[in-house]
């Protein structure tokens, strides 16, 4: 029987060149999940299952809460089918969650907001067991001064200047509702909430920031970065693996 | 100036085999930090630097706790020894703190106790961010079971039945002071703690103490085993990846 179904993911993103399947390329999360579902529902060669990502992560990106929809013609329960894909995905993809849903539910046309958390590490020794999860700072920056600037960047903003993708056409105004930064140990961890993210736009945002807390860009500066519209303005894109998809909201 | 430093160490185990220098196998704990402190004080190759742990502990076993003393001649301060092994040691293999110490100081010698963790996790999703740190139960063992066979390990016993060495001379009598079942979410933890343990012996009592959680050894046959000094009537020997060496006392 087909019926549309809501999953929830998590991924360690490290070996993967991200969520999108591209032609060639085996080790994309939406290429894994989609050739497991082919296989487990016997479908043909000329009309695949096909995975709805609530949107798409950067190589090497993690997720503990990616939502994705998907039409699957099975008898199977969803228990069954959570089963069958956590044998068959790699040890780095798990399916946490499958329910049957309304077949309007689209993951990401549907999806109203977006928790990305990017999380930074400093100190004299080394971050061994979440090497891979954390981007390791050689200093530890200014948090206080980071905070200051995060409160200029709240809001429904072109985010432009912070878009990765130059060719971007599409609106580039979002609104980002909160930026929290958490210290906790050795650890600087940014919580981001907002409707929607542009291409690299977390991974900017985190980049300038910690461009202010390094003293590099002053605080005065935030406004202007955003009204510049301007890539060229902001701070370097923060490396992919600190960088996790926490929640979508619906 | 020669000087005996106390180092505090974690690794990664998972590539390594194991602790302990081994001809031809580059990828030792001991053997990596050897070489980097061979090459930071320009040790002659016919007196190269010895690094002594407090124990060994096996291949693809990990520590938050490692203690180890090494006899170094330098004039670089503490700090300056620590960055120095971190810069130069592999990403998974951190110095979390470096200390001279007494000319006397020997880790293993002067080791009173030792902390172990072995984690297990079980669930219908996967432990994607920490399963190289953990062992994957198919189903959910009966911990109060678990806690009732630990009650009968601890104490001052001949471990023999729980010795990996088959032809271990020495006195196989240890005393466990303390055996800690803690369940927190999807995951299970084994804490162990005593003067000393064998070969393989955390990992096999923790294969054992699953088996009576799974009903294959009943809580009554514990004290049997123990005076059995018969390896073969012990549980087996739990994989390393859920073990972690914590801590070492002095």
């Amino acid at each position: 029987m087909k019926r549309n179904y809501k999953l929830q993911i998590s991924y360690d993103g490290t070996r993967f060149y991200g969520w999108e399947r591209q032609p060639n390329k085996e080790m994309t999360i939406q290429g894994k999940l989609e050739s497991v579902l082919t296989k487990m529902t016997n479908a043909p060669d000329d009309d695949p299952v096909n995975v709805n990502g609530s949107g798409r992560t950067d190589a090497g990106v993690h997720a503990r809460g990616m939502v994705a929809s998907v039409v699957l013609d099975t008898d199977m329960t969803e228990d069954e089918i959570q089963e069958y894909m956590n044998k068959y995905l790699p040890e780095d993809i798990s399916v946490n969650e499958v329910r049957a849903c309304s077949e309007r539910f689209h993951a990401r046309y549907n999806a109203l907001g977006k928790t990305y958390r990017y999380t930074c590490w400093y100190g004299t020794s080394k971050p061994v067991f979440d090497r891979k999860y954390v981007l390791v700072l050689e200093e530890k920056p200014d948090v206080d001064k980071m905070r200051e600037a995060a409160l200029l960047l709240i809001g429904t903003h072109d985010f432009k200047s912070f878009c990765g993708n130059k060719k971007m056409k599409k609106s580039t105004v979002r609104c980002v509702d909160a930026i929290n930064i958490e210290e906790s140990g050795n650890y600087i961890r940014f919580y981001f909430h907002g409707n929607g993210f542009l291409q690299n736009m977390v991974r900017i945002l985190t980049g300038t920031l910690l461009e202010v807390g390094y003293g590099n860009i002053p605080v005065s500066d935030i406004k202007g970065i955003l009204e510049a519209c301007d890539r060229q303005k902001a701070g370097p894109t923060a490396p992919p693996e600190g960088l996790c998809l926490m929640k979508v909201d619906y």
